[in-house]
């Protein structure tokens, strides 16, 4: 058995982020790193250097971020006298990190703040920029020799996307493995720091009852939905660049299909785990063009009126071509080639403007094997694990109740947890135990080189098939499951499974 | 396969209760006439006849059982027009069931209602008396020929317990088999009419995930608790005549087992779904005098404080003699000898005086093969499926979840199902059931000869072990949960699963 590494939170160290002005440093880094300041989860010796191309200064830059703290913790969370403590030990430099020239100047600045703070060059760079930089900082790092140093601590925290397609994650790899070891990088995928996606792995290997069930003898298929109810808002820029699939599929919903698949890891070490998702994606069965066409189904939101409001097509959003061919939606069904799953159907399916917000796994358990009591309406009881990502966050196990009355009719009923049983989810969001664990070294939730890119071998064939002018992009209107073909996918006698907003609820279906 | 026969209500019917002036009758039996009779239930011509020493008429009979209705209705449930209504029907005949020289008045009145309903002898004979009539009052039938008739239907249904020990149960089966067919046998124990005893079949059979664990490589054991948080009460004479084991064990806790532990039945009718009872019933593994001392605990509650009231003994109650050595308390093991429960052990127990009232089953199963979190105690997360058969009747899955935060703690949590979500139970209560199955001749419901038989051939050698004057009878004082002699059948790494009061409470040990 090997044991997990002992981790140890380092004495002292400087948190470098890359777009320091940007929309997530505000939003996400400084309010987590405010949270485990509060729980006392920082390092004695600690300070940020916040990089960007606007012109602050360490002091207008602090005001800049209480402001934000003020503006995005949760309510009851801001202290002023808190932040300002938390603060003081945040710093500016204004530099283009697109520059070499540059970073001479970010080498002195981190060696000031060595001596400020004690601290013997331990960074963490987290690289909060527009993709397009992600593979020109770390060369640029190596350049000032910023990348490695004996005895100090230096990791590198890189954002999603992580690569375009295959051609260019490959080429990213390459760049992070010239200048870094494999233990430095910490890919990030905010889904793995929620507590519910972790849970998944609670649920399924801290309990003797699951696993004998979780595979092809008893699931007969597994679904998960991604959805929005919101369009692109101000994202136009980014979004029509990357689209679904490199948004939500390629990254989010493989790893929970990875979670939901995976065989048991021999313990929870960043390898160990690590392992297992590779083996998951290795295990996708790769597509022929025709069956792309037949199990992938992408879609776009089109003009309508939803809930008395007129929403605008795609097209018509800023910074969005009017013949923008960008999928806005996307379902496919995808078999992984195992021991463990051979034939049954995973379902996966992403997309804005649909009628909720949620993000849930739905587990098919397959029907009794002999059928011997009547239903209300004639039809089977399936029994279905449904793990409630967000919102209403929590666990429902739908199965047959007897109907109280005479005789022995049975109706589905369910069996419902949910996290307020264990007061409710961390205060902490995804970021802050991402943060606290790279932090840590334990690059457990982190993606490896090999996982981007296995996932990226079985995404990539679809993106190229779609460059073909004659491959569909199917309208939908708004708060709608999508484009009617998406039902085409899944086989006779399914249907999506499409979740009702609140978990409590005993019925299967939305009234929409 | 062999389908359910169809089952029809008799166009007419006059059901004939010994005991009519008895306590049974007016808590249980006419309030649940009186529900049927209000959900139509009842056949279109249809009479009750009580039978009894009592001095009654049918005209004084009628106010007293509307004042039953009154006292034993729920809330909201009694309506005078309606009981004015459904009294009619009912008619009263003065005479001693244990004396053959009645019963030609009571064949002679039988014929004058058959006239008054247009009924072509169609009768239930419900056997609300003492036990020491159950053997008299069907050989009486018989010498008047009430007990067949052809093209009528006759059936008898006998209250428990059936049988006093082995040789008592042996020699009625006997006298009712010279007179009656099984068929025609309704053997009835009210455990069974109870919508929760019900939905354990539909459960483990009308879903698809409960059964592939449901066995010894998934089972480490089974608990069957049924305790009352009183004492006898106004039952001294009757109690002290039966103990705990006639009164709860040998049958409904014997019932619950062969629930919980019997193959599925090919389908649901009488007579597939009572081989499958008697089968568990034939692998109850006998025990030897030595297994019998070592697995079997009975108990006494003395004299004691609880809550700030003083409770007698058990010795000091009303028609209890002082040197009773009756049991109002059991606890035992049991094995099951056949593929599925081998080296399962099955802990039952029951007792008056506890610190609840409550009866449940909770399947234990094992731990994860594995070990790979830490839990917040140090200790494993067991899961356990807890079937709250009364009250806050439910279905309770106790599993590990991840704690909120960092690392990967897990704790016990709680999936839980309550028969809210069906619109409550039935309003009808068990004997509703059981006598519309009987009218309809569903006997699936009631106890057929050879599983009595093989009940007692079990637990009989214990009644005989006890009356050796060395076999101990523990005390325990009142709101204890028994002796402690009760802790060590459980074996090592153990320990009772004490129910709470609630079962949405997510804790497992009640304060006390």
């Amino acid at each position: 058995m090997q044991m997990t590494p002992q981790l140890t939170r380092p004495e002292s160290l400087i948190l470098v982020i890359f777009g320091g002005s940007g929309d997530l440093t505000k939003r996400k880094l400084i309010p987590s790193l405010y949270q485990l300041f509060k729980q006392g989860k920082l390092p004695d010796r600690f300070a940020v250097l916040g990089l960007g191309r606007t012109d602050y200064t360490d002091e207008s830059y602090r005001p800049h971020l209480d402001e934000s703290l003020r503006k995005y913790l949760a309510e009851g969370e801001y202290d002023a006298s808190l932040s300002e403590q938390f603060l003081s030990s945040v710093h500016y430099l204004s530099m283009d990190p697109a520059v070499a020239s540059d970073y001479p100047k970010l080498a002195t600045r981190l060696s000031e703040l060595d001596l400020l703070i004690r601290n013997p060059g331990n960074y963490i760079y987290y690289l909060s920029t527009p993709p397009s930089l992600y593979g020109v900082v770390p060369q640029h790092l190596m350049s000032v020799g910023l990348n490695r140093a004996d005895g100090a601590l230096r990791r590198i925290v890189i954002e999603k996307p992580f690569g375009y397609n295959l051609d260019s994650a490959l080429e990213l790899n390459k760049i992070y493995q010239a200048g870094f070891h494999e233990d430095q990088l910490y890919r990030i995928d905010h889904f793995l720091g929620k507590e519910t996606v972790q849970d998944i792995m609670a649920l399924r290997f801290a309990n003797g009852i699951f696993e004998p069930l979780w595979n092809r003898n008893y699931i007969e298929r597994v679904e998960i939905t991604a959805v929005e109810n919101m369009g692109i808002e101000s994202r136009g820029g980014f979004y029509d660049q990357t689209g679904a699939l490199r948004d939500m599929v390629q990254n989010h919903l493989a790893q929970l299909v990875a979670l939901t698949a995976m065989e048991p890891p021999v313990q929870f070490n960043a390898d160990l785990f690590r392992n297992e998702v590779v083996k998951v994606y290795q295990s996708f069965r790769p597509m022929s063009d025709e069956e792309i066409r037949r199990r992938v189904i992408r879609g776009q939101y089109t003009e309508s009126e939803w809930k008395g409001e007129h929403h605008r097509a795609y097209r018509e959003e800023d910074k969005i071509p009017h013949d923008s061919r960008t999928e806005t939606f996307l379902a496919m069904k995808l078999y992984i080639d195992n021991w463990r799953w051979q034939g049954v159907p995973f379902y996966i399916r992403t997309g804005k403007m649909m009628p909720t917000k949620v993000t849930e796994i739905v587990v098919h358990f397959k029907p009794t094997p002999h059928k011997m009591f009547t239903t209300i309406d004639g039809g089977a009881v399936p029994n279905q694990l449904v793990i409630r990502i967000q919102p209403d966050e929590g666990i429902s196990l739908k199965f047959a109740a007897k109907v109280p009355g005479s005789g022995f009719e049975v109706k589905k009923v369910a069996m419902n947890f949910t996290y307020d049983q264990l007061g409710g989810l961390a205060s902490g969001d995804a970021y802050s135990r991402l943060l606290e664990d790279c932090m840590l070294g334990d690059s457990t939730l982190f993606t490896r080189s090999d996982a981007v890119e296995m996932s990226w071998r079985f995404f990539d064939p679809i993106l190229r098939l779609w460059q073909e002018e004659d491959f569909p992009l199917y309208g939908y209107p708004a708060g709608t499951w999508g484009p009617k073909q998406s039902d085409l996918i899944i086989e006779r006698d399914h249907s999506w499974t499409n979740p009702c907003k609140n978990l409590t609820n005993s019925e299967l279906y939305c009234e929409l």
